[in-house]
């Protein structure tokens, strides 16, 4: 046995909720190999305490562009269109590969630190991302965004398809699964059919997943029913085939009823973004009637331009909130509901089965956070603490398939120093143009 | 000179919303006595170096009721109605004055650590709380709600009544106006209009201000209107006179147009809670509306029981995002406008007119943050960041009057281990009823 936590809370994410009190879980190979209410007859390596500790499975971030923490700050308060077009696609396009790596290290570290242990991540640029998330130690589905102008589309000459194509050779199960390559459609309104049944038909030849934003603003969903003969862009994409492999829609805040049963009907994940959508006055997706339909949810930031933070617990804690206020129900988005689309549904969006639980042979993807502070006491109960009460800073240990990552400030697999130096002095480029 | 802080960069909250950037800011005997871009000529007895720390106004958190503490995820995830009869008040008519007492020193180190250096308490059992804020060292308006059942109300015989004079005895500008008593209505629903008249005439003749609830939800804004021939809370209490003296009316979601004028009108301040008001699915104060008509509206967290936290921070994100997704625009609710409320609103409530700046001759109440981190990197705009990107556990330094609280994690005038057990055991001896 390598690691051994003794004497802590676990919330085990199992299906009834079980949260165990003065409980042993033991780590070995990389997998959670113990648990028990007395010691394993195994000899640790290492004993952890768990006093006043809880450990729970590490929080999985569904939808992310982790390189635009470069541009955190940069244009707040703004429409969608003068954010957009005005700041950040101008921004973006003076990204470099090396801006690009430093920005994606950076975001990497916020969320080792903030108790994040994989990721979703779409952008440009990455072969940088793909480099920074194998130093990182964290698990990752990389996502290259294909998009296309006008009518036509070929993959075989795309030069984006041709970046999925390298990612997926240098990237897709590396380190036995850690990293894994998905396809991505950027969105309806930046494709069109030719390039979404070419990226539907390689992702289902490659087995690989999909990663698209879907309906984020009543605009695009108007627009594109517009275009599509009433047809919504979850339908237009379902009749391309998109959803036929596994799929993960982030967003999701103006589908129809119609759309959810698809959704449904073909297992699509929703990556659920409520701080970016509200930042943006985007709306707030239907989580309730998706949790009905059978739809699995799981929790994203977006990128920090528009939240500004990876925080899974911000997340989880404006997940309830805005759950409860658009519904005019203080009993929707409870707190196990919420903290399972962290702690499980994005891992399910990955199509990662041995992660989001802790249960023997489970993916050790373990975060232990310090509960022995004011703002966590007393505590009648620790789901609700988690969702409602916890920060990101209450996390004092990150572990990834029985690595640790982070513990008590420290980072173990990336320079932080160097990281915060590089991305300030990118940022600082972008800024000036 | 006590403290001189170095090359730092100070969020003033003057008009403008100046950021000074490698600033040296002085204090001396409990004030700001300088700020300059130089060093000053008096020798300090203690410097603080600033690098890549911010310095700014203290928050002031004008809706609390802080023993509530004790009840942090005591009960979540319920309809109004089984909360508060169901849970709440039968735990809170078991407390007792040192159960108060501790839950109030627990919410007064949370909100320490968190960079609040003010808050206006309401709740039973006051004379407890006073004495924890004797000892916090924070500024406090403490209030102690007045109600009634039926139509008889005695100002000369209520009990509640007695506490609030008794509280003012003791604690009325203490320490040289460090801690002020205002005068509390509980809720339009929890009294009646000899109660009103007398709590207003007693505020008006002691010099003092009012604290009261006031259309937090639908129910009761209807139900006011259905007992009081179609008058809405706000309009009865006018009418009653509450509204003579420097009031602060927690809530507000439910006011309507001549309500905000009425409020714009008397000088009211507005204590928004949206954290609260959105947890416990009331809905959302009309923020643009009420700033429009010229009231002052100040940042609330009410009480950890609906929140549950003391964070003004996250507070601050909330106000931003709610403010933004009910409107369905991305403008409202921009970070200077939010941060105003926290830093400046909150005082203005308080009737303290030398907190909420840094400028020369104000209060020293002052927080520093630490945003050498990854995610406060990179900084393209202080102001964005302190309400976008920043937690309550980036605060470095909370001082009050030129009094440090709490430096990098210890706390100065409250003892945090012997608090938190006490809090542990008050909590426990409350769940087991």
């Amino acid at each position: 046995m390598d690691i051994l936590f003794e004497h802590i809370t676990a919330v085990t994410m199992d299906e009834p909720g079980t949260v165990l009190t003065d409980a042993y879980v033991g780590v070995a190979n990389g997998s959670i190999s113990y648990i028990g209410s007395t010691p394993p007859k195994d000899k640790p390596r290492r004993v952890i305490s768990g006093a006043r500790k809880i450990l729970m499975p590490g929080l999985c971030n569904a939808h992310v562009h982790s390189p635009m923490t470069l541009l955190r700050g940069y244009a707040d308060d703004y429409d969608l269109q003068t954010w957009l077009f005005g700041h950040i696609l101008p921004a973006e396009n003076r990204m470099t590969d090396e801006a690009v790596y430093w920005g994606a290290r950076l975001a990497m570290m916020e969320m080792i630190a903030g108790g994040t242990v994989s990721f979703t991540d779409m952008y440009d640029h990455m072969l940088a991302v793909g480099r920074a998330a194998d130093e990182s130690g964290l698990k990752a589905n990389l996502t290259r965004a294909l998009l296309c102008d006008g009518p036509e589309y070929s993959f075989k000459t795309d030069p984006r398809a041709a970046e999925t194509r390298e990612l997926i050779d240098m990237y897709h199960n590396r380190d036995g699964g850690r990293l894994k390559v998905d396809v991505s459609i950027h969105a309806e309104y930046t494709s069109n059919r030719a390039l979404w049944e070419a990226a539907a038909g390689f992702a289902a030849e490659r087995g690989l997943g999909m990663n698209i934003h879907l309906s984020e603003t009543r605009r695009e969903h108007e627009e594109c029913k517009d275009r599509h003969n009433r047809q919504t862009p979850a339908r237009v994409m379902y009749r391309a085939g998109v959803f036929d492999v596994r799929t993960t829609a982030a967003h999701c805040v103006w589908l129809e009823n119609d759309d959810v049963e698809m959704l449904g009907e073909k297992g699509v994940s929703v990556a659920h973004c409520p701080v970016s959508n509200a930042k943006l006055a985007s709306g707030a997706a239907n989580v309730p009637l998706l949790l009905e339909r059978g739809v699995n949810v799981a929790l994203g930031t977006d990128g920090t331009a528009s939240n500004n933070s990876l925080d899974l617990f911000g997340e989880m804690k404006t997940a309830a909130l805005v759950g409860k206020l658009t519904r005019r129900d203080p009993e929707a988005a409870d707190a196990l509901t919420v903290l399972r689309m962290a702690a499980t549904g994005g891992f399910i969006s990955q199509g990662r089965a041995d992660s989001g639980r802790i249960a023997e042979g489970f993916s050790a993807d373990l975060i232990m956070l310090d509960f022995d502070k004011p703002h966590l006491t007393p505590c009648h109960n620790v789901v609700s603490h988690l969702v409602y009460a916890a920060r990101a800073s209450d996390v004092c240990l990150t572990m990834a398939r029985g690595h640790i990552l982070y513990e008590n400030g420290g980072f173990l697999t990336l320079d932080a120093e160097r990281t915060m130096a590089e991305t300030r002095l990118a940022a600082k480029r972008l800024a000036e143009g």
